[in-house]
């Protein structure tokens, strides 16, 4: 199935389509906030909705203890090769919301780029991938190929729910490859296929003083403050060289050839260009990488947030009665986010000062991901890349964990495609996230390449698809 | 002028007196928290009213480019001495609000105590005062001194006005002695008067790193984090034997004689006490100090809180833009303040990573006190402690600061009697502050019992006062 018509018609309905995207950016579909649970449900309502008036087969809500899978399915034939479409629905918190130019769930266009919380993570770039099916539905009442669509709301918390249902599905699920799009180009015009994906586990790090906050006058100086504690814990996790400093801790960090470094030197961001794109003027971290590389193929460790005390304005005299660090610690082949969560515990043990409490809270432990740039679905990536921008994507590492990512390989035993459609400068998980429109038209093109191109390509690869009946549950 | 009559009114009247002060206390006037400016206000309005109300002359708002002062005064005769009486109607914010069993601002009685903020810390003290004022003034229609009272509302922001206003009013502030009220007892029945409060001052401490919140992913390990940055500045405070570790901080520390600190030995709390009431099991601190020593003759410094990046429910992948942390400083004999903030500021500059900015805010100097324990208007309190409550003070250190102590001393050259009403349980400053009934009731009858004694004792010291016509600007 050729894609001219599919991409004339996406043309000619683009302002259509960035209306249909701002309707779904509206949604506060925030997994972490409670708050939000009605949202994130509503959100996921709204795109079942979207997929079977666009023309999909079995879409489902499909329930977890958590938030909702969007499941929708498109059958060809069985002797055509099956796509699996991932992308998340749900956004991190728009938090702090003073800090935006605009309300972060009131989209808006400013220039050539939509503004609004999921703009670029992830909603602007599964949306891609919608409207490129609705194409083809559209003009052929049809899709090159069998197509499986997952769409998750837990996401940005690690997918405690996903990972479960890609093991209890891998039948419903079988498919040639896999497809997900939030990952981030070199620029505009630059594209770029991600070929791998740091791990990670996160972790919550209590530390408790007195039963209730004293004041200081009375007690600073004669009883530790669980602050104090925590800021000295904090920073006995790095050494002065900008290593993490849990014993073990690149035990089994995979060393990587010259050649494989001086190709990434080549293809991927300067670190002139990756500071650039973080606003900060000078680097930091592991002696003897590239920015680059400590992004990519190093490990880290990142304090997310802490509070304690009083933060508010002005001052109060207090000694806090407990501290809480947020922290989340990116991984890299070979290193197991379990093993690591279990270090990260008994070097926190060996660190807590007996004057305090300190309790350890783990989760969403989640494996680095590495892909065969050689494979077939990749590959195909990259002429869908050249025919839709007009010019071949670089291979880059992605510093990011897309959870899921290491379940489609290791569970379904499919290739993963990262097809990135984000620019560097879109603020994912900042303040005034935005996406870049024509970044958005060309993804559409993109993925219309990539379904009429990997109709043949794919077709040489594995098994054939199962229904979707085990979903019906 | 017999104290008899007068304390025969207090007895009579105490559920009534329980009332009023339940009255006061309702106003949630936080003076650190701009949003509470009208409380405060109001505040200020109700006790001037409630001051004219009991026979006051002279009631005035004094104001001030922050919060009215409130000022009343009743002047008997030339010869007769003057008694200066301060205390302050402003509260610290009563956050974390989730900790307080029943509303902060909703003042309730439980068994023997009065709930509320501003229980202890100041309102319930100083109201001790005014009602011994009261009785005095229905009870024979004058005093036995001459006496003024100074009421601010911005001790807990560190009295920035009140200590210029003493500075200028000097001559109308013109006393034999001032007593305060808002220091602790030894416990039930068990009096004290204070003869030593720490000095302080309060810095904030503000690191910024990235221009705004960056993906974890995308970025960590490659830049430093300001959250990181502050933890490891802030472990770079306290030596390891828990000493603060500013070159030259302990430069100024006054070493006390054997027969000092064996006196303080004897007279005050025992560690074990001191960590019973503050709910801590193990104690910290400098070594070769007891706890009271290090609440007292040893400085401190104190982290009061600290926010950056994520600090609400679930998680959040993010490198955080900023770090800001409230530290307090408690300074001892012969520490100067301003010296003091100036080595702070050069430790942090120091210690401050190149590729972060730190900012540091410093406020609310105020010098250490120190009160001669064999002053006529001291011992006078030590009588009247034993009359009211049938046990005779002893003589403690206190750890806290009260801004205008210092300023008393040092600018009215008058001596400073700390008279404190609260129980060493009373949470000021913490969630479920109390004030114990007992204790107001004697309050009252010592405050009674002072005025009738300082009468005779305050006679054979310093200058007639100055009538109050410098307020009237």
């Amino acid at each position: 199935m050729k894609p001219n018509r599919a991409i004339t018609f996406a043309r000619s309905h683009r302002s259509r389509f960035i209306s249909e995207l701002k309707e779904l950016l509206r949604f506060p579909s925030v997994s972490s906030a409670p708050k939000h649970a009605r949202d994130v449900c509503a959100c996921a309502r709204w795109l079942a909705l979207h997929l079977k008036s666009i023309g999909l087969q079995h879409v489902r809500l499909i329930r977890t203890s958590g938030y909702p899978l969007v499941y929708a399915s498109w059958e060809r034939d069985r002797s055509a090769p099956t796509l699996l479409i991932y992308g998340h629905y749900d956004v991190v918190t728009a938090e702090p919301l003073g800090q935006w130019h605009t309300p972060p769930f009131s989209p808006v266009i400013k220039g050539r780029a939509v503004h609004a919380r999921g703009a670029g993570d992830d909603k602007g770039q599964l949306f891609c991938h919608v409207k490129a099916l609705e194409c083809f539905l559209r003009t052929h009442r049809a899709l090159p190929l069998n197509v499986k669509c997952i769409f998750e709301g837990e996401e940005e918390i690690g997918s405690p729910n996903l990972l479960r249902l890609v093991e209890r599905y891998k039948t419903t699920l079988r498919a040639n490859a896999a497809v997900i799009s939030d990952t981030k180009m070199q620029g505009p015009g630059r594209p770029a296929i991600s070929y791998a994906q740091r791990g990670g586990v996160r972790a919550e790090l209590e530390v408790r003083g007195p039963e209730q906050e004293l004041h200081s006058g009375s007690f600073g100086g004669a009883v530790l403050n669980p602050l104090q504690a925590l800021c000295e814990m904090i920073a006995m996790l790095h050494d002065e060289r900008g290593r993490v400093a849990i014993p073990g801790f690149y035990d089994d960090v995979r060393e990587w050839s010259n050649a494989e470094r001086e190709y990434m030197a080549r293809a991927g961001p300067t670190d002139d260009k990756l500071l650039h794109e973080a606003h900060v003027e000078q680097g930091w971290g592991e002696r003897g990488h590239t920015a680059y590389e400590r992004t990519t193929i190093r490990p880290a460790l990142t304090l997310n947030g802490l509070s304690s005390g009083h933060g508010g304005e002005g001052s109060k005299g207090v000694v806090p009665a407990v501290a809480t660090a947020k922290l989340s610690f990116r991984l890299v082949p070979d290193q197991d986010p379990k093993s690591i969560a279990q270090l990260f515990r008994r070097h926190v043990e060996r660190i807590t000062p007996a004057t305090v409490q300190c309790s350890v809270h783990l989760e969403a432990p989640t494996a680095p991901v590495l892909i065969d740039r050689k494979h077939p679905a990749v590959r195909t990536a990259g002429v869908a890349y050249k025919n839709a921008f007009g010019r071949a994507p670089v291979f880059l590492r992605s510093g990011g964990s897309i959870p899921v990512a290491s379940a489609f390989q290791e569970v379904l035993g499919i290739p993963v495609v990262l097809m990135g459609f984000g620019l560097p400068d879109a603020r994912i998980h900042g303040p005034n996230e935005k996406s870049y429109l024509p970044n958005f038209y060309r993804g559409i093109e993109t993925s219309i390449w990539y379904m009429s191109l990997a109709a043949q390509s794919l077709r040489s690869a594995l098994p054939r698809p199962a229904t979707s009946r085990e979903w019906l549950v």
